[in-house]
């Protein structure tokens, strides 16, 4: 498309909105409710902006930013395009992630003009950190949707069924530092996952 | 998950979040970057306010309220739970569309509280009658996402090859209302499809 747009700033956007495509092959652990293939990061992404939209009130902290967590939402999985789908609960692949993260994100949003990539980078940080309310809360959102497929689903397909319900309920208990109602939910989708096999019981 | 979540409210509200995963498995008519499956409309819809977020300063109208377009974007293909995606170019299918999707959007978003009910049908409307700044605005990115689809995913698996060129264009070309420099870069990617054999070619 070179030299045929007006401006220099709008062929870098479009760039990155083509290289951004590549996020709808990236594939999850986990099927879509029909169990037809497996979920990917684009439409995961999709839900839990529509989650954020819907679950707003439930959010303890009460000064919450809702187009900056969606932000965070509709990015914060961009550098799989070059790292891949990691599993939360593959302790060796994920040593080097935040690493090779880094460079995916310094590279992805890099193809935006200066001031958007800075604003990207910016706000995917501080999703990985998840110390801001908004983070927190998007985090939250990020880590009950698998949950809420898993059930919705019935449980197919799932690519890894080692995976211990204690590990589960480890990773995802800072959900109660967002919304002590998303919790309670979380924890009954844990308990229900258990209950129909798909985490394994006990410690 | 009956009476296990602590208010009606939120009750409501995971039902509506699980029932929308059906949107995942609703495809269209174009396939994902490297030809390996159709799109479907929860990537469509991600990618869609994506383009919101970058191309934000490309609208014309300069009082866009963002959070409100991605609103509209995140939520304007649900209705197709019901009714699949039409395709555009099908003047038969789409006579009796209006109707049936007044019908989804009542049952799907009536899933929701009154109030969120309330909100996400109004909003609906607004993007589907395309006279606000900010409806024409999303709808000049729901429009123009096919065409960059096309063109970066070479023009693969498309399943029908008789849109003529002309078509896209008349189609297409309230696209100027909300943004001169995405129609410009529209009319480009439509010459380009035209090329490649996408459409065909004359009037």
């Amino acid at each position: 498309m070179k030299g045929k747009f007006v401006a220099v700033e709008f062929e870098k956007q479009m760039q990155f909105l083509t290289e951004v495509e590549k996020l709808k092959i990236i594939y999850r652990q986990n099927t879509v409710v029909d169990g037809s293939r497996y979920e990917n990061s684009a439409e995961h992404s999709w839900h839990i902006v529509l989650m954020a939209m819907v679950l707003l009130d439930s959010s303890d902290n009460k000064e919450i930013d809702l187009l900056r967590v969606v932000k965070m939402l509709v990015i914060h999985d961009l550098v799989e395009i070059d790292v891949g789908d990691m599993f939360l609960y593959d302790t060796e692949a994920n040593q080097n992630k935040s690493k090779l993260e880094t460079a995916a994100a310094k590279r992805i949003f890099g193809l935006l003009p200066a001031n958007q990539c800075e604003e990207f980078v910016a706000l995917w940080e501080e999703f990985e950190k998840r110390e801001t309310p908004d983070a927190l809360f998007a985090a939250a959102l990020d880590n009950m949707q698998p949950l809420m497929n898993h059930y919705a689903s019935e449980h197919r397909g799932i690519k890894n069924c080692s995976v211990r319900a204690s590990d589960v309920y480890e990773k995802k208990k800072f959900i109660q530092k967002a919304s002590k109602q998303m919790w309670e939910a979380s924890k009954e989708l844990i308990r229900k996952c258990e209950e129909n096999g798909l985490f394994v019981k006990g410690q």
